[in-house]
């Protein structure tokens, strides 16, 4: 209970560090494998269903669970059941039933905190995804597809727009779509969502780029702060992309009876596509972590040159103390010739005024000799 | 001996580090394989049974070590021994026989600090994991179940929490664990084992969280002492999940004949959340590790942040100081019209202090363009 | 959009870190597969013949896109199609349906910044490479590969010097290219592309070499961005070596059935030297991490050296002024003959002036036999 | 020869670092393999027999060479020829020729630098392992088993005390290992070897343990070379203990026909062991790897403390000394009103006084607030 | 032709680092594969042919080209063609026609630059390997080996010593070189030039040895730049070392029909060798690695050392000149009686003295007690 609440808050405050580190579970350690804990605050659940043929697309918009399992039966033509919203429980029992959807599948699709991967169950194919969602920057939701030979039902906690370049090509009837199967939509739906990391890269890849010259130019703990957040937003994405290419390495190799030949170099591409984002994951982390370096030499840089000038300074002026020290001291010339004879010479102040001068100009020329100032910062 | 002592104080001491590191074993090197070395501080062992069929279920509460041959007689239902406390060598030994068990997995057995494993005798299996305990947070005690075609056999040195729930579950006429058998029973043990991580490395995030705050604010050698207390529990976390991971995945390749099959769809769900944990674990072990540059790195600014300040201070004054100096030597100007004139002019003394300001003023103005102070920290 | 447009900003500017981060993609998540979209301000597409059989070459220069389909039709002579440019759909969608190319394919090809790759179509065999390029250093373009048993086509943006030495050799009567088919010239032009990376290489480690003179005698953040370039090119070219490795390796493996046997024994040339690529990319990344080390070293050294320095300066002067200032105090020698009696020594003057100097030489003495400072540099 | 030398010097100097890092090996690069170079300076070999069968053990004890053959002619029961000590080249060739060993063999057991692992000739099996010695800790000497189906040679430079066990268990009637074959005796030897390591990972465990406390208190020079040095015996005990792993692994996948069924269980558990003790140094391993972070910023900590406090010391007093310069410039109040009329007040002095009090206290008072000193510490 | 200069150049400087970084190839890029560009600063080709039978042996010396295809047709013999020098490729030409070499192995054998690999080609094989030099340190040379079921042939660029011992093996009529044919023959060469890597790496971990006392004692950025060196050295060792261990496995893998079984038990022996000489690698790279570390902070412990001394030395004089200062003002008593009516104390000036030895001994005791200087050190 307590860590649901704290799930919600952390939802609620849209946090930019978009996903939370621990993944928690909803269901208490030894409860009953197949529970079905549906968190209280999620949406109530809306079913969508867009069936199509090749001939006709038939947007049904909203229906109630009761209908679903006529819609099913229907032979003729590919149903895509659109499940937004996990609230409610007997909506989910009620679907799960009708597919034909095992309680451990659902258990999976209502704990939105699953490793993709990728289930058979007979001629049922169970996929679990996340897909990026637009605000914040990083954050995912957890998109399950469960497929049939004549059905796709996708289920997802908010409202992605991920999939709605699908549904408006599938409504164009010249569509590639439209004339393929269950199957070809799967890998439509996987494509939009694994193509939905590429912008997530990017930004963070140029968030990287205007980290860079920040770490340079004026280092703080700030920027260290940065750095660190991209460094775990990348690692997030790593942890959800690493499974996904092993998810789509699977479909690709356990070959599904009812999927089509062609399908299949679909998919092949799809999972270069993971392959090149994993590639690309790699190699913001490696400049994440170079970073660190360019950060932490930075700061040091800038200290040094602070420290280097400040020390200059005192050392250009201690000779010089020392020598006024000298002659304020109180030796008496009354009582010999010795004693401080330069006090009472004509050009005696003069002359030692002169020689502070020289010995501070001396010392500037070798400080500079020796690289240590750089052109005219100290002279005047 | 030295070795057992030194053992039992530590977990007397209930040590907060959660484990130990170097895993002790009691037997001396050398020993015969498969000698029964029971630990004599051990609590006593005591037998719980629960036996169950679909239509009852019969909790015999304690029982003695001579009732057990009868009881695993019965064909009709299923039994689970409960054996809490390892400290009665007879008594094991009795409890082996009956169960058939060789005497090298009692020896696993009673030498509480194996690595979580999954071993095949004939139709009987092994299986050694560990449980999390609530106090000390990252503490383990060692869990085996031995299993056979209709009984379970769990083993564990304290009676832990983690299997309450299961014989509640049991305890209902409507649970699932009621209609399957021994098979069910271990999987749904090893679920409940597998869950309890989940709370251990949520509260080990929450602390690394608090900690990144601890080390951005006020960075000491007792952070970095929590840090590497951190990272300690997660190698160990980790040292016990990487097995428990392996253990699973042989106990879900190796087909033991007499699992029914849909129990291994279930134990297909135990195995993705081993790696859940798996993935979580490395990931707080990344940020643990970033948390160790955050550490150093906000040492240093802070360091950085003191000696600026104080330096900056010390710089100002010593150009001051030499004019101070210059004006207290004893040039004589009755000698000479050159010596020091300066000290009889009418606005002499207040022209030398509003210099004095002056330069400090310019200095300040220096050091806050070249960003090297903040605003209207130094100029009071 | 946006993207395209900053894309080819990156490419006007001709930026010489040699490749983009982040490979974007020119097709919005979410459209058909297979969706031609072509880059608006790339080249129009020219397509240069080179049909070749033992007895002789016909070199036929610019064809039209119309001449294609009778071309290929001749069985007795092999075809290479060069195709330069690939800013015109109308023409690529021509070829690819006059060679048989996959939609899938095409779209691979015009998108230019695939990971290299080896794909089998029927008898057709796609393979994707990148070429390097003259100027900038480290930069690469995507060369696409299509091989058919009588023909083969090259696809790539612009026209690369790579491919001339293999157009001057198939020119030449005597040249073994001349006797074989064409998996033996596609094995000619990956092995002209793959010989193009060692005068990368070569060029990245003598910066490298240079770059150590430089961190080691003037160290500072330019120094650090060189490395970091030199860093990223690394890494860039090795993210483009691993697949290209994989590619041969795979198109080594999988038996391309009309492929003759001696070509097998060439590609594994091409293969062992992808893998000494691989191994000299290693080795300089290992350089580049130590040499951020050799610079942050540096670095510490040079700025350990101005403060020794300078504070060894501070020290020596700071008991000489101490002596002066007792010197400088106001004790009165009327009221007490205890109170400075030294002021009024006949000698007092000069011995303190030469107590200081010993003092100062004993210091100086002392640092130097404790090896802070070395021969002569501080005493005069 | 010099290499020989050198090795001797070092064994002789019973070094405490456990381990040479280069393992020499004796022969000279080119010589023919087989050639058997025996250290002049090893102890000269002493042959120990123990035969045994279920019903009667015979300790033999030293045992001329000649009388081998007759000993292992004799079916009835198993032989275990103990050699210790490999001076004697004649005596170890009679050996090999008796027991039918390689002359390879016989090179690897005299070079007593090799790798565990696990050879098979025939129905002889070839082992080389490393036996931890008492004295110094994490020093190893190798020991060889050659093992046929009725004997079990094991050869070593030096009478270990590992084995002591393993006799005395022999002379045991109820002992199990009387029972068994030479399979099992092979086995009795292998667990005591690698049982060996145990009481060695605990010994530099508790060394970790006391360097930690030493890295956080006091750490100097001598900290970073005890850290060093227990990082070094901890990659020589890897490097042993990997290949043993592998040994053990390829004893128990290998099927040696003449094995017994039941020692395969054994030898699992032996492997578990190698497995247990790879995880501890690892985890070793790890860290000590941590601790050089701990000293590391232990070093800085403290130098910065110490930097800290004098540099507070300094600052608080800089300003004073500069408000004592301006009161003891000579600026003549006789000439002019304003010059200095301060020094002539009535309370000048101690309202002097007083403010430089004033100033101090205000400085320690900042500082304190910024935490930059504790509370009470430069008050007084 | 630059990168042939080059390599000269720096064969000739005999540069101590032992190995060039970027192994040049010496054909332009896309140049036909198996053209034999000779390098032409290659010393000229000298054939030397030792044939031997187990009952002689006919040690023929330098041999003309037209002679070789008459003695390999001897079928009664071994025939052993030790090629050096590889500057004449009219020789080396007619020589691979005389043996049956194929143009892409005679391009290997003359581009000396190659990774060591094991290719078969019928009943030959062609093995590279690469053979350490006396001099300098760590530099290596490629040495071909083409073998044939009568014959070896041997092809290196220099007379290299490590193949005398096997010549002189040969020459005595009593070794086992005689008595096998050419596998035994050619397994004897690899284990010569394996074994000479042994006296390399005991010379690189000497040389660690040493500069682990240089690096404490007297760290400077000339021991950085030997820590990298041998770096760089072990590097280029191992990327040498870990090829050839596959060179050495693929041989013993693929099993060469007219291989006699006997054989294969000395490659094993080889192999051995070659991992163990990749253990003592990784030793040597992680004990340099930890180098880094120590010379890190040696050097940091060596400047804070440095800073702390003269540090306190200030801090000690600081408040004595304050007080110094202090009596230096100039105060009039005569204006005020509180006017610094010390001045005119009897024991005004004693005391004040006193108080300033007294504050001095203090601060030092209380330096002391913070253990931040030694004993004795600073109080004289």
């Amino acid at each position: 209970m307590r860590r649901e609440d704290e799930l919600d808050e952390t939802e609620e405050d849209s946090e930019p560090t978009g996903g939370e580190l621990v993944i928690a579970r909803r269901t208490e350690p030894g409860t009953a494998p197949g529970t079905l804990v549906v968190d209280p605050e999620a949406p109530p659940t809306v079913l969508r269903v867009i069936a199509f043929a090749p001939a006709a697309v038939d947007d049904l918009g909203e229906v109630a669970i009761t209908e679903i399992p006529g819609l099913l039966a229907r032979e003729d033509r590919v149903t895509w059941i659109d499940v937004v919203g996990l609230g409610d429980a007997v909506v989910l029992e009620s679907l799960a039933a009708a597919i034909g959807m095992h309680r451990l599948v659902l258990e999976d699709v209502v704990n939105v905190h699953q490793r993709p991967k990728c289930e058979e169950y007979g001629d049922r194919v169970y996929l679990v995804t996340r897909m990026t969602m637009s605000e914040p920057v990083g954050a995912t939701e957890q998109v399950s597809l469960f497929l049939g030979p004549r059905f796709l039902v996708t289920l997802q906690e908010q409202l992605g727009d991920c999939l709605e370049p699908v549904r408006r090509r599938l409504r164009d009837s010249t569509s590639r779509l439209r004339q393929r199967g269950a199957d070809y939509l799967a890998y439509a739906v996987l494509d939009a969502i694994t193509d939905g990391y590429f912008p997530v890269l990017e930004e963070l890849g140029e968030r990287l780029e205007a980290l860079e010259v920040e770490a340079l130019d004026r280092p703080s703990l700030t920027t260290l702060g940065r750095i660190r957040g991209i460094k775990r937003e990348l690692m997030l994405v790593r942890r959800t992309l690493w499974p996904m290419r092993e998810m789509l390495g699977t479909l690709l190799r356990d070959e599904v009876p009812w999927f089509e030949t062609q399908t299949r170099v679909f998919l092949r591409d799809c999972y270069d596509h993971s392959l090149q984002l994993l590639d690309i994951t790699d190699s913001c982390r490696e400049l994440a972590s170079g970073l660190m370096d360019v950060y932490l030499s930075s700061t040091g840089i800038h200290m040094n040159e602070v420290m280097k000038v400040l020390t200059i300074v005192s050392t250009v002026f201690i000779p010089l103390t020392f020598i006024a020290g000298v002659y304020g001291m109180n030796f008496k010339d009354d009582k010999s010739p010795f004693n401080m004879p330069e006090l009472a010479y004509r050009y005696g102040y003069p002359l030692c005024l002169l020689s502070m001068a020289l010995i501070a100009v001396a010392m500037l020329v070798y400080f500079r000799r020796k690289r240590w100032i750089g052109a005219g910062s100290e002279q005047s």
